[in-house]
This record gives C-alpha cells, sequence and structure tokens, in this order.
C-alpha cells in the first residue's frame, strides 16, 4: 500500500491543508515521506459530524456485529503484513521484534475485546420487575442497562506506535463500548497511523458500519487536539503521554459548557521497593534484573521502574553495585524521537544540577544520533522528601535509588509518592510482616501491584490494571489496558414501565440475549 | 436526645466558633434553637485527619462487619422515634407522612446496600492465573479486585432532610464502598443533621470502628464545604443541589493538585413528551394526573416535571385546559426555606417577565409564608429553541408546556434539551413508530426514561439511574439512587503475583467469600 499523506475521514482520504508532518526515522534523523499536512477546524467539523451521525446506529449494532467488526480490524492489520512493520520500525526506532510483538498485542487485544463484546457483562444489565400491590406504593418496572458515552476522541501515544495509537487499547476499547472513534495520531509515526487507519477504514467498509465510526486526523501542535477535545459532539477522550500535554487536554475537556470525561494516563516513576530479607539474599541477582527491566525499549515504559527505595547498608550497596555495573555495560538504544531524546537528556541533567542526587553509573555512550545513555543515580530519604523535584519522571531509561535510614523512614518515602501506575516489592518469606505493612500505603498509590517481579511489560488480559492515582492517570476508577477498560465508556440508562416493543434486546422480558441479570436482587445462572 | 447545637468530629461533639446558623421553621418563620456554630479550618483539620486515620482499617473490615454497621445505623436512626420526625417536619415544612415516609427510604437503602455489601460482587473479583509456560512470554498470576478510594465528603441536600442527607444515599454508598464520610451538613435543617450524626456516631461505637469511619459538621457560606473538598486526604465528594453550587464546588475539587471525583446532582426539568395518540385518548386524563406529580412536595424533587413537550392543535388544548384547571385548584404549600421560596418567586417572575412564556394559570396563593403558588406556563417551540434561559430550572411546582408544529419540530426540541435526570413519554399503541425514533434522543439526554409514569419519585433499587448527562449531574456515568451508587467510591487495584499470605481475602486463591469470579475469562457459576 503507497503512503498517500491524507487523513481519513469516515471513507474519504483527505489531504489537510496546514503545514505537514513529517516523520523522522530516530535512528539516522532522516525525514520520512510523505509529509502529513494537518486538519483544519473545518475538518474537526466533518469528523465529528459523522461520528454523531453515526452514533445512535453503531452503539445499537448487536453485540455479535461489533465483535466480528473488531475481529476484521484485526484481520486487516495482520493483511498489511511487512509494510506496517517496516514502517512502524523506521518511524519508531524500535527493534523489528518489538514491533512484531506489538502487533501481536494489538490484534490480540482486538480479539480480547471482541470476546467481551459477546459475553455482554459490560451491559451490566438489572431488572427490577413491576410489584403493583406493594404496600405503601407500587413498584413500576425498572431496567438498567450500559450504553455507549458518545463519539470518542483518542491521542496515539508515541512509545507504542500500534498497541496504544490508532487502533490500540484506548480506540479498541471505545469501539467495544459503542462509541464511534476519531483518532489524533500522534506525529511520530504519522505513516504507521495511515496504514492502521486505512485497515480500520476498510473494516468499517467491510461490515456495513455508517462510516462515521471512524476517522483519522493529523496535525501538528495542540491545534486538532485541543478543537476534537472541545467539540460539544465529543463524549470523551483517551490520551496517553506526558503530563504537561495531559493536564492541558484535561483542562480543555473539563472547561466545556457540557465538560466530559478525559482518560490521560501522563506519569509514573513506578517505584521498587527492596525489602531487607530479599536484599540480603540476591542483591546481586536483583541489581541485573533490575537493570534489564530499566532497559527494556530504552526505558520508554509507562512502566519504567524509575525509583529504587531501600535501606540504607552494605547490603543495598551490593545491590547499587551490581546495577552500576550492569548500568555501566548497558548499550545505547535509540529512542522514539529526536524531543523524547532530547526531554530524556535535559532530565538526566536535572537529576545531575539538582545537588541532590549522585550519579552512580552511567551506562554506554550513543554513536548515532538519539541514542539514550543510561544512568543510575543515588539520593538519601531525607533529600527525597525534601525534594519533590526528584519525583519527577524522567522518561528513558534512567533511575534513582533513595536509600532510607530505616523501615519507618521507608515507609515515610512510600507515604510521600505521588500516584503511580505500579508498585514492586522484592521481597522474602521473611519479608511479610514488613510488606503486609507496606502494602496499604501501596494500594493507596498504585494500580498495579507486583512482587518479585519488575513492572515493564503489561499483559492485556481481564485482572490487568493499567490506571492509578493521579498523576499516573487523570481517572483512578478505571483502566487504560485490558478488557475492564470498556467501563470508560459507558453510562448506565434506567427504562420504567418500557412496553416491550420498545425495549432493546438486552433488557427484553425473554432475555434474548441470555444475559445473567441482576434480576430483582438475585444473579441469574 | 437534646440537641446541643455541636459538630460531631469523630467519637467528639464539639461546638463550632463561627457564626451559629439556627433552622426557620419555614411554615411559621420562626427561629429553631439551638444554634449550630460552623466549624472553622482547624475542625476541618480534625475531621479529616481522623477520617485519613480510619480509612486503611474502615476499607479493609469484612463484608460482614460492614453490612452490620449500615444495619445498625438504620436501628439507630429508628431508635430516634417521633423526636426525628418531629425535628424534621419542623426544620422543612415537609408533611409528618412524607417525613416518616422518607425515614423508611433511608432506613430501606441503609439495609439495601448492607445486602449489596454482603453480596460482594462490587469487588468485581478478576483472576488470569499464571501460565508459566505461555508462548513467547509466560503470564503473571494477576488478580483484581476494587478498592474504597478514600475519605469522602457528602453535602446534605435541602430537600431531602434525611434520605439525601446526613445518613443518606451518598452517605450509605460510600460507607458501603469502604470510605470514611464526613457530612456538610445542610444549613436549612441542622436539628435533623444532629439527630441523624448521633445515630451513626452511636454506631460506630457499637460496631467497635475507628472514630473517624464518620464526621458531621456545619458551617454557613462556602467556608467548610470548600476546604473540605480541598483537603488532600478526601479522595471524593458527594452534592445534590443548586447548579451554582454544584459547579462552583466542583470546580474546586478539580483545581486540587490532586483533582477529586465530584458528584453532584444539579439541575433537571425532566421533560415529559405527550405523543398525538395518547393525547387524543386521554388528555383530559393526562392534564389532572400531570399536575399531581407537578405539584408533589410542593414541586421540590429533583424529577419534578418542569417541561411538557407536545405537537400544537385541539388535543394539546384539552390537555392544557386540564391541566390549568388543577393548577387554580392546587392548594398553596410550604417550601423548604425562605431562600427557596424567594428563588422560586424569582424564577417565575423570569418566566413572565421573559416576553417569552405566556402564563396558563397560577394555584391558590399562600396565606402564610413561604408557600409555593403553582404555575403554568406556555411557549412555542420556536420561542423555546431561541431562549436557552426558558430551560431554567424552576425549583418548585412551575412547569412550562412547549407546543411544537409537528413531529420534526417537537424533536427538534428533543434534541436541544440539556442533560436530564429523567425523560417520560405519554404514549399509546399508536404512538409506538413515534416512540420509537424519539427513544434514541432521550437515551442521550437522559439517565431514566419512563412510559407512561410521571417522574416524581425515585424508587432505590438494584436498576435505578438517579443521574444523567450534565448539568443534570457532573458524571453521567454514575447513579446516585439505587445500589450501582456504590461504584462511585471505587477504583481497582491489580496484584501481580502476590504471595498467598499477602492476598487480600477477597481474591485468595481458595475464594473464602465466594465469589463469582472472573476467572481466566470465564464467569464462574
Amino acid at each position: 500500500m503507497n503512503l498517500t499523506g491524507e487523513m481519513l475521514i469516515g471513507q474519504k482520504a483527505v489531504k489537510g491543508s496546514r503545514d505537514p508532518i513529517h516523520a523522522i526515522n530516530p535512528a539516522t534523523n532522516e525525514r520520512l515521506e510523505p509529509g502529513y499536512a494537518g486538519g483544519t477546524q473545518a475538518d474537526v467539523e466533518n469528523a465529528c459530524q459523522l461520528a454523531w451521525e453515526a452514533f445512535d446506529r453503531y452503539r445499537e449494532t448487536s453485540l455479535e456485529d461489533r465483535a466480528t467488526f473488531l475481529e476484521t480490524i484485526a484481520d486487516e492489520i495482520e493483511a498489511l503484513g511487512d509494510a506496517l512493520v517496516e514502517r512502524a520500525v523506521a518511524e519508531s526506532g524500535l527493534p523489528q521484534a518489538r514491533i512484531q510483538g506489538e502487533r501481536g498485542r494489538t490484534c490480540g487485544q482486538l480479539r480480547l475485546f471482541a470476546k467481551t463484546v459477546r459475553a455482554g457483562e459490560w451491559l451490566d444489565v438489572r431488572v427490577d420487575p413491576a410489584m403493583p400491590d406493594r404496600q405503601p406504593m407500587p413498584r413500576a418496572d425498572l431496567r438498567q442497562r450500559h450504553i455507549a458515552l458518545g463519539p470518542v476522541v483518542v491521542f496515539g501515544a508515541s512509545n507504542f506506535p500500534l498497541a496504544f495509537s490508532v487502533a490500540g487499547g484506548d480506540t479498541a476499547s471505545a469501539l467495544a463500548a459503542g462509541c464511534p472513534v476519531i483518532v489524533k495520531a500522534h506525529a511520530a509515526h504519522p505513516g504507521t497511523g495511515e496504514l492502521v487507519g486505512r485497515a480500520i477504514q476498510a473494516a468499517v467498509k467491510k461490515c456495513g458500519l455508517p462510516e462515521g465510526v471512524f476517522s483519522l486526523m493529523f496535525g501538528s501542535g495542540r491545534e486538532v487536539g485541543t478543537a476534537l477535545v472541545s467539540d460539544e459532539r465529543i463524549k470523551a477522550a483517551g490520551f496517553t503521554g506526558s503530563r504537561s500535554g495531559g493536564i492541558a487536554l484535561w483542562k480543555a475537556a473539563q472547561s466545556r459548557p457540557e465538560p466530559i470525561p478525559f482518560y490521560a494516563e501522563m506519569s509514573s516513576i513506578n517505584p521498587v521497593f527492596l525489602l531487607p530479607a530479599a536484599l540480603k539474599a540476591r542483591g546481586e541477582e536483583m541489581g541485573k534484573a533490575f537493570v534489564g527491566s530499566l532497559n527494556m525499549g530504552a526505558g520508554q515504559f509507562c512502566t519504567n521502574p524509575g525509583l529504587v527505595i531501600a535501606i540504607k547498608g552494605p547490603e543495598l550497596d551490593v545491590f547499587i553495585k551490581a546495577a552500576g555495573e550492569a548500568v555501566k555495560e548497558s548499550s545505547a538504544q535509540t529512542m522514539l524521537t529526536p524531543g523524547i531524546f532530547e526531554a530524556y537528556e535535559n532530565g538526566v541533567k536535572s537529576l545531575q544540577d539538582s545537588g541532590k542526587a549522585q550519579e552512580v553509573a552511567r551506562g554506554q555512550k550513543g554513536e548515532s544520533p538519539n541514542q539514550c545513555q543510561t544512568g543510575l543515580f543515588k539520593t538519601s530519604a531525607q533529600d527525597f522528601l525534601a525534594s519533590h523535584a526528584l519525583q519527577d519522571e524522567v522518561f528513558g531509561s534512567t533511575s534513582l535509588v533513595v536509600e532510607c535510614a530505616d523501615e519507618a523512614e521507608l515507609k515515610k518515602v512510600a507515604e510521600h509518592l505521588e500516584g503511580q501506575l505500579t508498585a514492586t516489592l522484592q521481597m522474602d518469606d521473611a519479608d511479610l510482616d514488613a510488606a503486609r505493612k507496606l502494602l496499604p500505603t501501596l494500594e493507596r498509590k498504585a494500580g498495579r501491584i507486583l512482587v518479585n517481579g519488575w513492572p515493564t511489560g503489561v499483559e492485556v488480559c481481564d485482572a490487568m490494571v493499567h490506571g492509578g492515582p493521579f498523576p499516573a492517570t487523570s481517572d483512578s476508577r478505571t483502566t487504560s489496558v485490558g478488557t475492564a477498560a470498556i467501563f470508560r465508556f459507558l453510562r448506565p440508562v434506567c427504562y420504567q414501565d418500557l412496553p416491550e416493543g420498545l425495549l432493546p434486546d438486552a433488557i427484553k422480558n425473554d432475555n434474548p440475549l441470555k444475559l445473567r441479570r441482576l434480576l430483582d436482587g438475585k444473579r441469574e445462572k
């Protein structure tokens, strides 16, 4: 498929008229063709209007039709073949195997959402039948189901050109919920975006759905994104990116005459606590494993371990020494974009200049452009508690060890943390009591708690929570990865005394969808 | 029990030091003793600190203990006996039978939430067991449960001194979720608040819970409320009241360094659509029934029918004539507070002065203070569409009939509406097609859709949705009435590879709570 540099507004391909974006191959700083001219307010208007017109019909598609649509998208993405992988590698600097894996995850999560759609539990059907003879007042017939919120805007993420971009987790869960989606493609990988966008566009056509179910827009700067989030026909948005970008768009969403849910996944340093017995037993081994996690994808995962917390002493010194040696041996890796590389360099420099963090080790310097040099720093708990800037995420493979005087200070550091996507405990049996004391704090701070693993990597499944208290996300009540992500785009509606002929299938008397309803206070079997 | 005019901070009774509030008996304008001196920033500080200290323990109470606590509150409220009813009548001007009914609803909803807590479905337990041999990557053991958000602030409502105030729906659902609650009592009924507050305080003690699980504060103006919502230890809030009050507090909640969910139920005019066949068959009967709904509780229900929409013609004239006659016969009723009465008078005057609404009829004038004179007005669809002010809620028993030229204009009016708590269809079999065409619009606009009923009155049950798009509420994804209200105060947490000794009961391997988990993608039976 030849890339055309066009936006996809419904079934049309539309050339933008703002300054074009070009992807840059970060490994070479080479500019990639074609240019992607940005959309105008009129393009936003068209995409929103088509989405709005598609909404009522799309949200009432049958469970089977909607699931088939998600599966068709997955098939169409796979049918893109090597062209997709090659373009994504060129635009992201990520290794081919990683992109192939990410394609698998992307298609897998579309198919997993298809399964979730078919199961229909997300409808949360509740039926309280009429009780005409109840005293002192009769009860009406009351039925609840969930419906889609409305058209959703999805912002592609820089660090997952497939799994969290055009057909990524936000798009899949919004489409699963019955919401048309307008994607604002990330400027770092517009070609990958176009390819995947055309796959979705083809799936819309194959499935005979209204064209406004999907559009794909380009634009540099914040003009297109802000216009989309501000449009009255848009009823929710999903975002993965920087804290400043997320908060700016979140504010736009809250400043509308009708505020809307804005799901931003923004900033997390993913603390790892090394408990004493584990540290004593396997400090060296942990040091190496930690750096393995730190270096994954050049540290450009939301769940990268940017903070290690432990009690000071010779056992921690062993860990730091082993980690430091592993850091020194770490090869430089190409980062996603020149901008991300620059921000990483600035973040490391801020740590160095802070006067609060001591450099333990640096990895190998890059020999080609935009390469991330791994970094390990350490600081005292006292300095960490006194300097909020030490909690700022450095996006890339740099981490900070916080040395605590004792268990009490370690707990204090834990309480001092901002909201996180993950918190990890390295522990042995003898640490169980200490872990138990720490657990309530971690539950309040993070969306996912790991024991004896490393946070990098997120399984797409029913039980996953990729979320957490602010600023990890803008809404701790939700997850952006895993099947529970569908709940972000739904709202309940209650139907009182509707005649059978007016009731949606999900809440009809004879339960044609065979759902396990909450019927008169009891769950059906 | 003698009223002392004190706040309840944990197990202590504390005299405030700001200007005291006195309740006013709206039926007589008599000032009721005692005075309730308002809290200071230091009192807010104490209440928040106690709530924070109680949180980790309270959120981990067993399902049985927490359910028993809710039931104990209900028992303690009932044990207050006639004193509660008398004080609530004096402070609200509502009839005794209404207050007795409301007490029944209040205790009933506490017991219903106890049942919901015991059932444990709200934990939404999901278990994806480890797959160590999976290719290309093993899967970790992943388990999800929901935990409470944190301490919650509840704002008492003027119009439900029991069912939506100190021990009302917001409090019951937050306590059910495992959140300590600080209630900011409504200034209109502080004595009722103190009585109910002491009942909760007694239940906390009887159940051996940490004292910070519940506090009750007083304060005139917005100082105490804003301080509570702004405190970093508060993690959510529930509010029922005016649009301006709700939006001001919602903004405070969003402006914090860590924004929090703020559930405001604010403003709804609850449109009723009279479809042609129904109008033809029973216009007169509907006119009378409509005014019955309009006059309930002097129109001071969130779900009061403030708007009637139908196609112009002799059939609608019959309805308007019958409704007008019923309005003329409507006795004046005491409103909740002098302030609400004044706002009602101003709202009616705005309609009269708008030049867009024609007076159809007024009810009988009051002979004692603060009495609501029923009002019925009509306008054209054209004027309604052109004048946004005609959608402003007039809190009280005044309603506006919108006369449409045809079905298309009626649909246009429906699309023009702001978000609503309810939307009602009066229809006969012959209206089924018209209803079907209108339904998607109503689903997008309202949280509850009724057929051939009247919106006033809200059943407390599993299927209820008392919510709806902005400005009906600040968060259409939720309900404030019914058992689904518990979800407002929860967030998911994922546990990865935790040793059995560290796992909470809800997600332990042997499932000691006997929950129907989503296990490896399948719902357990």
